[in-house]
């Protein structure tokens, strides 16, 4: 299907000219000793804590990025191919606190994180778990990544994302995955979990996040090289300048990953939003969010390299109808945009800090429109129907007509929370908002949920080497 | 802006000559003898009810149909241009209840009526006033059409839309719209308002909505030749079957407009949808009705004929997150598919049986995002930013910078509804869902209204106008 694009092409290589001209003269700062010494080897140069980038190197980096790469799960059903034509839907990552409408707002704990996990297993629209699918705000901060890991394993088949808290977190929880999946020279070549190291905007990384990079890369994991930037703040208003910037660092990750193992899965990763001038403070269900996503994934497109574009957005506060048509917009823009791996596909209001548990089962409705509208339209001389036109006639009926019966399965959409009822037999059933059917619906799935099998051998082995860190 | 295009410009040919070879060979139902006498005058062959088109004389239709016109407002600022490539929102049209969070759902009334009319002058994304706004169920049938358009004139100076129960109907209010806008001749020049015949799909027009068309096409006015269809009912299940049938109906009506004043203002206007196969209930507010928008939109394009595509249409029973996505999906949708009529851009709830007057007002933030989006991002040497980027430099910010401060007014949308403030700011407003939000603000734009001028003396003769029929 066609994608949706903003700019010409000659305006997208006019973006990445300015990039590549950033990368040269203005330079990414780093700080972080490791990433620097492989620049330098590779022929960046490397200016006290400036990297300065030959063009030749970028575009080496972008050429050796794969178009496409599978995310092996515990259940093979279960494995995802990331391509720059597929979809891929990414449950939610990151926020402290969780909400639902029967305990209000929270900090996010281990219990609502498992819950989450177990949803999104169940969730039929969404492909691949979060790392950080809400806080675990009750576990000690050095244990969360390997924590979070486990338990996701451990709740779901699905494929999952790992920590970027720096080289040795980053690493602890690969070999944790890797305990089950075969062992590290397995999930080497077919990779399990993907990460995303985000660059301090403008023009700079944490060095914690290029630590990520490098474990990532050395073994052969996937990771969404990421920029988050705020229009006017920490880049340009100008969505040209905010993009220009964004592609500079994103471009520098992308060179760090490919100088480590070349070939290794990388993903284009960009968001970018305005803010409240006044207030400084970010709106990401916004239609500035949803422009740059259509610049950000044209670029990706131009490189050929698979691209993650943000999701289900909103900054309500509440799951309410600005939650539901801010997440439908940017939800919609993401994939208009080409986006191969949509994060955050589902949950997330509050400008990022809480997740909804009924947003869950809204957004993943949204997701079902977005798919079904996204499988395009089928001509040929059978759906083009002459013959039932001409049997049916003017003022006939289609109901009982063969063609009907034979196509309307597979053309007509079935909602998973929608109500297409009467407004009668909407009344007769409770009147009930959706975000209260939404609330039952999260409620169900975790009555009826049964844990996936998994050996004890390899769960005893994950947990002795979590003890053993 | 680039449109999202669904279909290859060969398959929306194959449409096209499956239309024609249905219009050609199996024909369109017509009884009213006005109709058929125009069809044969100008060549369709017309055997008993039965009107046959042959491909030239459809043709020739589509090339008299104008690719832009205006409407013409009573305040000439509010004219609004209908082309091939421009966008105009326009009210909610035909619902039979209202509801809103004070007084829940209800038959509508002239004051409910009257007060939808009021908020949508006062709405600064809706282009258009509808013509029944809502039914005004306490009016007598026969007097609804003028009561309506005189309540349009006199509480709004945006254009509006006009009656199509049949031709003597439609003339009436459109004898009365002459009125205050210089008589019929004067409007014969520069058509004010628009209306919305139907055809009776399958392949079939109601008497009264041909009467409609020819009173129209006689004085000039614009009008919405529309096919409603009910995928696997009205039409065949399959979209390109659903669009070849409606395609047919509307061609047939063009052609009907064209007979009778060649170059008359038509919109090509057409919706499908699914639905409930078990219960019969139409899905409006669905990822069906978004796709089929899309390729009716191809459709217009080829033929370059300016198109109506339904909006914001949700199946909700009330305003919430259901209508909020709904909406949003099929409006964005709308504007995707290149729409340039877009009816209903907001209101509508529970499957077009009635308009929320909260959603007024979220519908209007909605459509606000959408035209930002459609703005497009403007690259240039002064949009790319260069010199601010190396001027700000790595972890510096661009608050202060005075590229922002000569960009960020155009560049960051501004909000008509959405919250953008901090958790802990909200909680201290009152911790308000949006569609509270919502309801207060269309009730302060009934508390601070100002109706417009009117002449006394063009007010006194359309008063005695309706008197008189």
């Amino acid at each position: 299907m066609q994608r949706y694009q903003v700019l010409t092409q000659n305006e997208i290589e006019k973006i990445h000219e300015n990039s590549l001209h950033i990368m040269e003269k203005i330079g990414i700062k780093i700080t972080y000793e490791p990433a620097r010494e492989i620049f330098a080897k590779h022929g960046a140069k490397v200016d006290g804590d400036k990297v300065y980038f030959p063009r030749t190197l970028v575009e080496e980096a972008i050429k050796l990025s794969p178009s496409s790469f599978t995310l092996y799960a515990r259940d093979p059903k279960n494995n995802v191919e990331i391509t720059t034509e597929k979809t891929a839907y990414v449950g939610p990552y990151g926020s402290p606190f969780v909400t639902d409408l029967d305990k209000g707002r929270r900090d996010a704990k281990l219990e609502d994180f498992v819950n989450i996990v177990k949803i999104c297993d169940k969730l039929e629209n969404i492909d691949i778990q979060s790392h950080i699918s809400c806080e675990t705000t009750d576990i000690a901060v050095a244990k969360r990544p390997t924590t979070m890991v486990y338990n996701t394993i451990k709740y779901s088949t699905k494929p999952f994302m790992g920590s970027v808290y720096g080289y040795k977190n980053a690493r602890e929880t690969i070999e944790l995955a890797a305990i089950a999946f075969g062992g590290l020279d397995e999930i080497k070549k077919r990779p399990v979990m993907a990460s995303i190291p985000c660059t301090l905007t403008p023009l700079s990384y944490d060095d914690n996040q290029l630590g990520a990079i490098i474990a990532y890369a050395e073994t052969g994991q996937a990771q969404l090289i990421n920029s988050l930037s705020i229009a006017g703040m920490t880049t340009p208003v100008t969505v040209a300048g905010l993009v220009s910037l964004q592609n500079a660092e994103v471009l520098a990750g992308i060179v760090l990953a490919q100088c480590v193992n070349p070939g290794t899965p990388v993903v284009y990763s960009a968001s970018g939003s305005g803010a409240e001038m006044s207030s400084g403070v970010l709106a990401i269900g916004s239609p500035e969010d949803a422009i740059i996503s259509l610049v950000n994934g044209q670029l990706a497109k131009y490189y050929q390299i698979p691209c993650r574009i943000s999701g289900a957005l909103s900054d309500s506060k509440m799951m309410d109808s600005q939650a539901a048509y801010e997440s439908a917009i940017t939800l919609m823009m993401a994939q208009m945009a080409g986006g191969n791996f949509i994060l955050h596909s589902a949950g997330i209001i509050e400008t990022y800090n809480c997740t909804s548990f009924e947003k869950l089962i809204v957004d993943n409705e949204i997701i079902g429109y977005m798919k079904y509208i996204n499988r395009g339209v089928e001509v040929n001389e059978d759906t083009l129907a002459f013959d039932a036109i001409e049997e049916v006639g003017p003022q006939g009926t289609f109901l009982v007509h063969d063609h009907t019966l034979d196509y309307f399965r597979d053309e007509l959409y079935r909602p998973t929370l929608s109500n297409r009822k009467t407004y009668e037999q909407w009344k007769a059933d409770g009147a009930l908002p959706i975000e209260q059917v939404a609330n039952k619906k999260w409620k169900d799935i975790l009555a009826s949920y049964q844990e996936p099998a998994l050996s004890s051998e390899v769960d005893a082995r994950m947990k002795k080497y979590m003890e053993s860190l």
